[in-house]
């Protein structure tokens, strides 16, 4: 059997993160392993469930504290259910979003409790933690100079709300640098700019000593 | 406004404990009280889908801290979305079970970890507790004996189900005892043995001072 590995690819939306996951598992398919490609929430049919519950309910959404339960629900659930048996089959997990999304999304983005996000992460995963963590980041300036360019065509009521999403964005991309500082062993910042196969270099230097070769 | 008063009930199935729970409402609104009737899990429209999947999926159940997790949620929602705001406005709130069952059904009966479900009881209810819980107590040595009396009509397999069924309505009547031993203030013993008339005498002898009658 092959030696297991557990690897977590974070960031925001557009970050190219799910096409950089499809090309990863080609490769190491390629290099002969076995690979489980998930996420986070939906990785399980419970998952599923909650990530409709979560959009559905959009206008009337669970309370913060709720929302936490349910997305340790979910990671429980993926853990106990998804990741670990595919670890136990010696294959590499690829996971589209982990325990690190909810500590930036939900406690950095929108000030949750962080000690309760801590709390719930460590019960919902069982310790189990990724051996590395891509986080791809995008110049964040180039987003911002759009956004002010779309601005002048927005009325007040949009251009607030394209105002407080930005704020948001910056809060949770903060949460991720943060993130990285404390666990620098595991975590890999990825340029996200440029071409789809320019990023993908830079994913496998990130990873491949991981798989026996140099880095 | 009136005084808030929160009142849960706890016990087992068929202890006619949604029958007393109406016929509580009733005399409460014939004495001028404004009524808020719920129930766990279910009192949300979150709770409601939870309670749907628990049920929907006794053949792929979430792993068991999913299911707290899941419990949780419901719990958080249902005392934000609904408890609280009922109190808030001067009602009396009838629960038809509360994180109590939590401790008996998942602890007690299915052995499930007792530290993370106070734990999570904790943070879901915010530190919010009933004013009073009756517990609904059936003879259970009539319930046995008409078991022990079927039992001869049954093959291997559906008796030891049945014991197995047996053993763990057992398990959480002893986890309701303890949790009254441990909260002798708040609990009251309900015997719901006899005619329903005879029962909802019992049931308002153990909550009328609460409603400025004599004890």
């Amino acid at each position: 059997m092959k030696t297991p590995i557990f690897i977590t690819f974070e960031g925001g939306e557009g970050t190219g993160k799910t096409t950089q996951l499809g090309l990863l598992q080609k490769r190491l398919e390629k290099l002969g392993r076995e690979v489980t490609l998930t996420r986070e929430p939906g990785g399980t049919p419970l998952g599923v469930e909650i990530r409709r519950h979560l959009v559905a309910n959009s206008n009337d959404p669970p309370v913060p504290t709720a929302e936490l339960f349910l997305y340790a629900a979910d990671r429980a659930q993926h853990v106990e259910g998804v990741i670990k048996p595919a670890l136990a089959a010696g294959h590499v997990v690829l996971c589209d979003r982990y325990a690190d999304a909810t500590v930036a999304y939900q406690g950095f983005g929108r000030g949750l409790d962080r000690s309760l996000i801590n709390e719930l992460n460590k019960i919902a995963t069982g310790g189990l933690w990724p051996k590395r963590t891509l986080l791809i980041e995008l110049d964040h300036s180039e987003g911002v100079r759009r956004s002010l360019a779309r601005e002048a065509a927005l009325d007040e009521a949009e251009s607030r709300f394209e105002e407080e999403e930005a704020a948001f964005h910056k809060r949770v991309a903060e949460g991720y640098r943060a993130l990285m500082k404390e666990n620098r062993d595991r975590f890999r910042l990825i340029d996200g700019d440029g071409t789809v196969e320019e990023v993908e270099v830079r994913v496998w230097e990130a990873l491949k000593d991981l798989f026996g070769e140099a880095s």
